[in-house]
């Protein structure tokens, strides 16, 4: 029995990863309007009824989808080797300039004027604030008892969330490089700073 | 003639004013896609007619509304009297924790999905982006021939458009005033130390 089950449920989660991959890239591209259970379905090659079989609603999938995306990049930033201060906010700016930030902005921007999605997305955006903050005083050392640290990690965490949004409708990685080179000096002096 | 004409141009010109001031408000209360021209002339208290006449497509009124609400904004905060760093940076942040940023966001994330609007919102950004620059170092007294002051300056604009995005869902108000504290004090140390 065990032997039947477990390939069925490995296909389950394998379909269930799909439709989630595929929502995020759909939601990047195609904004909230364009997104419908459908047409992730067909990017996922799963058929409608095994979509709502996993995510009951447009709202399920794509907030479940956000989730997961993000989840699955802290953890991939989380096993990096320890590295500079320079470094870790590189790589933490880079969270907040791919598709899944543009994928997040479309949620949130639609949550705003949409009551069913606006307190699964509030709820969303608070567990996310508060893992990327843990995972930024964790990645860059912070002594978070020492005054005004905490405020200076959650400013960085600003800042990162401006870049991605600057980042929306132009390609605006070579400014982004500098700005980041500077303010990781910035960081770094503040945070070590007696 | 004169005498005819100057109350009738005047009147236009106010009709015009509240026709992008309720575009703004409407924008930042429903998004863009509960943002028509007619929901817009309702509000304004003007005729169809008379607002198709001043903005004869829905992306010559709300790429319009922005701009003009921003600089009314930003030409206020300019005449205010100079004063510290702390006051500058918090007056700056408020600039972005608006309606108007809202307005503009919905704009923003609509332009990156609609060809229409795309280019018209990403000269916008560009020019509200230099502009914004150019007052936040008039402001702070930014040395720019200095290494590293220009992506300082830049780095602070990026965070304040990340602590808009904050206070989109929630009122974030409480959380960003200790924000801002830390960081006025950082930039002054930053803009000042040699």
């Amino acid at each position: 029995m065990a032997a039947v089950t477990a390939p069925k449920q490995d296909r389950s989660r394998a379909t269930r990863r799909r439709l989630l991959e595929a929502a995020v890239a759909c939601l990047a591209e195609r904004g909230w309007a364009g997104s419908t259970v459908s047409v992730v379905a067909e990017r996922a090659g799963v058929s409608r009824g095994a979509a709502q079989h996993h995510f009951p609603t447009r709202e399920d999938l794509f907030t479940a989808a956000v989730e997961y995306v993000a989840e699955e990049r802290c953890t991939a930033l989380r096993a990096l080797p320890r590295r500079h201060t320079a470094a870790v906010v590189a790589a933490m700016v880079d969270l907040y300039t791919g598709p899944l930030f543009r994928a997040a902005l479309h949620l949130w921007v639609a949550a705003s004027n949409e009551e069913k999605l606006r307190r699964r997305v509030t709820e969303l955006e608070a567990h996310f604030g508060r893992e990327s903050h843990r995972m930024a005083v964790e990645l860059l050392h912070a002594d978070e008892s020492r005054p005004g640290v905490r405020e200076t990690v959650q400013g960085f965490l600003d800042m990162a969330r401006g870049l991605g949004l600057a980042n929306l409708l132009t390609d605006d990685t070579a400014r982004r490089h500098k700005v980041v080179a500077q303010w990781s000096q910035l960081l770094e002096e503040a945070l070590t700073s007696p």
